[in-house]
């Protein structure tokens, strides 16, 4: 049952200066919280889509379309917080995050691009378009997750 | 400095039964850790625009204009974990919750809305629209942590 429409169009501008202006106020320990809270949306919204794809749950292309579009506004959402003032507090980021920051950069770029295209897919309503694109968003967060998380 | 543009174009459909689906597959637990990850993002994004409504922070149109479209998704993240299934597991959400579950969803639209105008006005550039917008969201945060979360 479609209870509710609702139209979001955006055209955004993202500045590399605008976020280190309001960091400066963050302490560390909360960037790492908001991080964290980011993976654990990303993991919400990325579940059944791979549920619905692999069949366990009954495709539903607006769910798709919904769950897609949150996942593109949550792959941008954790970068800022991995700020070099972070990397004493406790977490599973590898040092290498501040060290390799321009393959850590690439990484971030990657998932972004992969979760735009899964959400273009998904709000065409094009099923095969999400299979293939969601494939690049779990490549993109296993290939970023294998080189800058620690294991559990 | 601008360093990238996105466009993200969306027309979504919620459907009550979307979410059901997928939520029978979830443990309790993990459905309050996704609405406390939502409360901490939602704080990241509403904070820095109230720092520039207060002159704390220089107002940036592009960057409120992130921070609300991603206010505007992260509006919509949490609802579903609100399931009676998670009415034992330990959290601020009072019991009110699953009792006056009219009340409640009352105020859940009205967060949505309030979030949609700040958003629709960030994006037209409109700072008079955003402090006018920004006062609806923030008394429809507080009149729902009023009646439904305790207090610290």
């Amino acid at each position: 049952m479609i209870n509710k429409l609702l139209a979001v169009s955006v055209v955004l501008a993202l500045g590399g200066g605008i976020a280190t202006e309001a960091l400066a106020q963050v302490k560390p320990e909360v960037l790492v919280k908001q991080r964290q809270a980011k993976m654990i949306l990303q993991g919400k919204y990325l579940g059944p889509i791979g549920g619905m794809l692999k069949g366990s749950i009954p495709y539903n292309a607006d769910a798709v379309a919904l769950n897609a579009t949150f996942l593109e506004n949550l792959s941008r959402m954790a970068w800022d917080g991995f700020d070099p003032s972070t990397s004493s507090v406790k977490s599973r980021a590898k040092p290498e995050i501040y060290k390799d920051t321009a393959k850590f950069k690439a990484a971030a770029d990657t998932l972004e691009a992969e979760a735009a295209k899964l959400g273009a897919a998904a709000r065409a309503k094009n099923e095969a378009g999400v299979r293939a694109a969601f494939g690049g968003v779990a490549k993109a967060c296993g290939s970023c997750h294998d080189a800058f998380q620690e294991k559990l």
